[in-house]
Formats: C-alpha cells, structure tokens, sequence
C-alpha cells in the first residue's frame, strides 16, 4: 500500500535550520552569550512548556489569544511559552529566599505565538533574555542596553545601523498626574496609546472614552504624543518627578557607556506589555525597514503576581529574526555550515585501517575529521572535499601505507605536506 | 483582588535549570558538540513542533501513544516531537537530489513523551543525535560509536563505565529464515522478542500466535534467546548470511577504533523502534543500574516511508537524563554557575563613573565583569562577590580615584595587583 503523500515542509511559521542555515544562527547566539558573559550574566533555562494557568496570570492582552495551547493525557492544561518572562517570575518566586539579589540571569529561549505571518515576524523564535532583579537604580537599564550594544558589535553592528528609542512609564504617569487623569486610568491609557499607528485616532478615543475618561481627558491624553523633549516632559510632570531624574541618570549612564549617539528619548515608546512601570526601550534599525530588534524596561509587580515578595527588576529581549534580516541586509550574513577541517580518503579496503589509524590520531589532536566511510577513486574524493568545505584533505594510498606517509594537501593553496602515517 | 496561589513548579517532568544547573548541562553539550565536530559531523536543527502526520507515520507503537499532540487556530494538528528522526527523514527528503552523500548530521534536540516517571525518565529530555545517511558500509556504525566514546571520554567516562551490546535485524532475519518463519512475520517477532522481561514468557507467546506463527515456530522464535556468540548465530543464519559478515566487519572496525573491550554481541538487543533493519546496538552503564546510555542501529526505509527515495542510514541518540545520572554516580558533576570573572563595586555614586569605565576597559579585554549597579560598603560588596563565585574584585573608593590606580584582589589568594584606573 502506498502512503498518502506527506508533506516535506515544516509546520507553518516554523522553521528548519539545514546545516548551512546554521552559520548564521550560531554567530548570532555566540555573539549573545558572549555579550552576556561579558557583562556578567549567568545563564538559566526552563522547558518551553509551561502551564497554561502561569502564561494566562503575567501575559499582556495580545499575547493571551496567541498561546498555542493543548491538554496532557492527565489533563492538565499546558502551553508552549510565548515569552520567558512568567517563567523567570516563577523561578525567582520559587527560590526568593535563598538567590542572592540583584541576581543577572541570562537565557535563549524558544517561545511561540501563533499570529498572522508578516516580515520578521514567525510563530516561533529565539529570544535573548537578559534580567537583572532587586535592583533599583537605573544603571540597571543602562547595563542591559550596553550588553545589547556588546552583542550587537560582536555581529559588525553598532549605534551608525541600531538606535535606541526609550521612554518611561512612571514619567507618563506623572504626566498623567500633572493632567488630572487618576492613577487608575494610567495603565489603559498606556495601553490605548500603544495601539497609535495600528488603530485610527478616533478608535482609541472611544477607548479612552470608554474607560471613562472626561471629553477634555482624552485631548489631553492625546497631547502626550506632543512631548519631544525630557525638558518639555518635565514641565508636565512638576519639578518634583522622581521619575524625570531616573530618566536623567539613565542617560549620564548611557553616555558614560559611550552610548548617547545609540539612544533618544521618545515618549511614544510604551510597549504593548502592562508589566512595565519604570523605563521603556525599544532598539530599532537605524532604516527604520524593520519591527524591533530588541526591547525591555523596567518591572517592578513581575514577583507579586506569582505570590513571591515584591522585586524591582529590568529586562531585556532580543530576538534572532530580525536581526537576522538586518544582518542579511548589511551583507553580514555568513552562510555555510561547519565543515571537517580535514577529509581523509582511501583507495581500497587494504588502506581503510590505516586511514582510519590517522583520523584517530588527527581527533586525539583536537582535529575535526571526515574519514571516508568507503574506498574512493581519488578524483571522487577530492571533489567530495570540496565540495564539503574541507580546508586541507588527505587520499591514503597503497604506495603511501608501504612507505608509512601521507600528504596532507591544503585544499586551498594545493600545497601538499608530508606526515607520518600512524 | 488577590489571585490564587500559583504553582512555582514547572510541569510534571519538565525541567527548570537554574544556574547552578547549567554548569552540568554545559558540560555534556559541549562534550556532545565537540565529538559530533571532532568526527566531522555538521549541525541541523528543527523547530520541536512538528505536524502530527509525519511523527504518527514514523513512530514506533508505544511513541505513538505518548505524543503531546495539539491544534493550532487554524485546525492543523501538530505536536511536540518524541524524536528526532522523522524531522531528519522530511529534511533530507525534501533536499534529496541537492544533498551531498553520504551526510553526516548533528542535532541537540528536545524531546517529549508524555509517559510514567521513573528513575532517568522525564516527559522531556534533551537528545543528541549523529545520523549518516547514504554509506551503507559498517565503518559508519563504527563512526558513530567512536564518536560517542569520544564524548564519554571528554565527560571523564570510558569503557570501564558505559558498554555497549549490539545485535543486528538483519542477522535475526536469516535466523528467523532459517528456523522456516517467513519474512512478513520477521517485524512483529522482534517486537514480541523486545518485550521480554517487560511481559511474561506467555503474553509474548501469544502475541507470536496472534501474528499467525505455530506452536513449534513459537518455540523456536524463543530459541532466539539461547543464542549467545555470534558463531552460533552464524550456524542457525547459514554460512551464505551477509547479514553475518557485515557484524564481523563491523566489530574489526570498532577492534581498530580500539573500541573492543566496550562493545560485546549480544543478541537480545533488538530497540523497540521498527524503522531498524541492520545493526542495532545500545550502550549500558556497566553496574547495569540505569536505562540506556544511547542506542541506535542501521536503518533502510527511513526516507521511502516519507516520499524519498530509499537511503540507507544509521543514527544514535544519546540523552542527557541518564548521563546526568552516571556522571552524578561517579561523582564527575561539576555544579555551580558560570560566575563573572572580575566582580567591580564602589563606596559611593562619585565613583562610580571611574568604576563603570574600568568595567568597560576590562569587557573590551575580553574579561567577564559584574559592575555593582550601586554604591556598596566594602565588606558587603567582598561577601557578594565571594557568594556569587568571583574569581577577582575591585572596590573602587575615592582614594583610588584621585591616585588613578585600583587594586584586583584574587579572591582565593588575597593577594592584590595594582592597575591604572582607566
């Protein structure tokens, strides 16, 4: 019986990475650990299968409808993680008593959603985590953005093609304050703002209306988006705002990082996400083509929700797609997956052990090796080697065992050197 | 308004990796990684979500029962593989005329089963995987062996600590041939056979009478088992089985590898997985206390069975649960996380301007630096970084400041180098 056809493609918005596609995701995720290290991280991890019930309490509204989720054989309902967030809460939660604070943790995670397919945008990705918890000032912030920055050089890439844009939340709600709009209302002002650009104006008034802002509140609220400048923001704000100083030392920091070319202050910068109260930021492409290549603020409710004491925290994601596409576009990509440094081939059976003798101590001496798996005619396999990459190849014949050499050809240069055969 | 209690557990059989955690599952990657690179295998990767027609369509009976299966809004059923090998099997499929054979493939690749937890049995696992495909010599399960042997080594384990038993489907055939039970018959035999000791003598009896074969053919099936050499099996398969001269070959090969003492035939390993039709082989702790080490074997249809073309092909998992365990046992785990080098802190905010550029400087020397994000007193600061594992600190105080000099203190030495405060 013939099986029905299958399909040969991966899942819609997922992705198969063939080894040459495994290049350029290696370099992106070397650049981040080394960044991370750099700075001072240490790197956690969890499954990306999380309960459904954790997702749910921490996600913002969007995110909620986009969680693949499913029911185990015992019933329990379970999700593929959309985010590392919640799960970082969890596990800090779970151990607050006994983690030395501030702690720095650092991980790549897969995380899902299911949404529409747009450029840069998949159902699933990589993304680099950096957290830094318990800790109030905002050289906090500052650090997160200049491992950012760090990994981002790593990969050729600095301020000239990635700026910073920041704002932040507790300076909005002191806007806010200054306008006479109550606490209460911040969060869904915040939240309808975000949404500038994706709805009309006249769609996020009703939402403002309907969160029972006055007619006068909601002009007002629209007057936010007129602030340019930290100063014009302060003068909304009073000169009493905590939160406009934090914005000032965050930039002394930045420039201190030799950073202040990298970022601006944007007071549209919200982010869709209602766990952030103090700073915001999003790094986008200096072309402006592209969605966001990383983004983060500060949280302080993340430990709360989860029933854990309240904890001050900042975070930092960057994800591997679009950045990806940035590096693409600047002809930064390498392409081509790893080969054997070296490839060692035979004529017959007769020099099969010996070839294989040299590949073992070629490996023993930190080598990579592709030993032919069978006799080969040496034209077949020198073309084979390079066609694999390999950098230098060697072709053991019945002339070579008697004479206990071999000659380890440079497949570049076509320059052959003589080794014993061991 | 209060939320419920939340659980700060992960799911049952899922794993967290707090830092202190990471240190072991580094270890084994890295050991995983460089042999897979040592013995020229190059890396691919998918995404764990996979549609649930093609892993239904390669899975062996019980995988088939224990897939974490899902719809996404879209109505396509996917799931989370259990394996690897059918991703493997669509990749090289759809790439089939392009691909350069015999391939060598690498992956770490999580996995879920949904199944009772026992000792070394999650519900997800991460899982090494070495696959060849188009070579149909037995140098190629010798391969991938060696290349496992070459972790373990790297992991401080050698054949005194893990051996490996193989048998081969192809010579229980020309048995099976031998003793008149026709081929059709030959799959469920082994998969009866592989049942023993999980289900009484009789069950597996009556399951071979299920599949059609007769009381005297049931005995004989069982006589199987007496068989202990690869000479007896040789006299039941006839002196003609290529079956048995491809085992020979292969245990010279593994002889020249200098892999003898660790591999021994052993004809009741058979692997549950139907797709196996060569040589199949498993490695065990020697004190025989855990589940399999690795295993793999030789595989024909792999690739047919998705629309491909046939391909021969070996493969081996190797998992990190029971690893983890061994490594535990033999008192080999390194624990504890990846601590930053240089711990830098400050007495107050005047120095921490000089503090952040000396973190700065020491970053772009390649050091890994944890800056205090605030000013600390020198004691408190010394007992942060000895907690969090700091190799070297420094305090930067006024006096340092105006002198243009710090002092690096090793943490386990005490000693102390003067350098310029950048």
């Amino acid at each position: 019986m013939q099986p029905d056809a299958i399909s040969l493609v991966p899942p819609r918005g997922m992705r198969d990475f063939y080894p040459e596609d495994m290049g350029v995701r290696r370099r992106i995720f070397d650049a981040w650990r080394g960044a991370a290290r750099s700075f001072g991280f240490v790197e956690y991890d969890a499954c990306v299968v999380e309960s459904l019930d954790l997702l749910k309490r921490k996600a913002g509204e969007e995110i909620g409808e986009q969680i693949y989720a499913f029911t185990d054989k015992s019933g329990r309902e379970l999700a593929l993680r959309p985010e590392m967030t919640p799960t970082l809460a969890r596990m800090v939660a779970a151990r607050q008593g006994s983690l030395s604070f501030p702690l720095k943790w650092t991980t790549i995670a897969q995380c899902f959603r299911y949404e529409r397919m747009t450029r840069g945008r998949k159902r699933e990705h990589y993304q680099w985590n950096l957290d830094i918890i318990g800790e109030a000032s905002v050289l906090a912030e500052a650090e997160v953005i200049g491992a950012a920055y760090s990994a981002l050089a790593t990969l050729g890439l600095g301020p000239a093609d990635v700026c910073t844009r920041f704002s932040s939340r507790a300076v909005l709600s002191d806007i806010l304050r200054g306008m006479d709009i109550a606490p209460e209302h911040h969060q869904a002002v915040f939240l309808a703002l975000d949404k500038r650009g994706k709805l009309p104006d006249e769609a996020i008034g009703d939402l403002l209306r309907g969160e029972g802002l006055s007619p006068a509140q909601v002009d007002r609220a629209f007057g936010i988006l007129a602030i340019r400048t930290l100063d014009e923001a302060s003068a909304v704000a009073g000169p009493q705002s905590a939160a406009v100083e934090d914005v000032r030392s965050f930039m002394a920091h930045l420039q201190a990082a030799g950073l202040s070319d990298a970022a601006r202050f944007d007071l549209s910068v919200i982010r869709g996400l209602s766990y952030y109260t103090g700073i915001v930021f999003e790094g986008f492409d200096t072309a402006g083509s592209l969605r966001a290549v990383f983004g983060g603020g500060r949280y302080d409710d993340l430990l709360k929700t989860v029933g854990g004491r309240p904890a001050t925290g900042v975070g930092l994601g960057f994800g591997d797609v679009v950045i990806a596409e940035l590096l693409a576009e600047r002809g930064l990509c390498q392409t081509g997956g790893e080969a054997a440094a070296i490839a060692v081939g035979y004529m017959s059976v007769n020099e099969q052990r010996a070839a294989a003798r040299l590949a073992a101590a070629l490996r023993k001496s930190g080598e990579s090796v592709d030993l032919a798996l069978s006799p080969e005619r040496a034209k077949s396999f020198f073309s084979r080697a390079a066609r694999n990459g390999s950098l230098r190849s060697v072709y053991v014949g019945p002339d070579d065992v008697s004479a206990g050499k071999c000659r380890i050809k440079d497949m570049r240069t076509r320059q052959e050197t003589v080794a014993p055969l061991p």
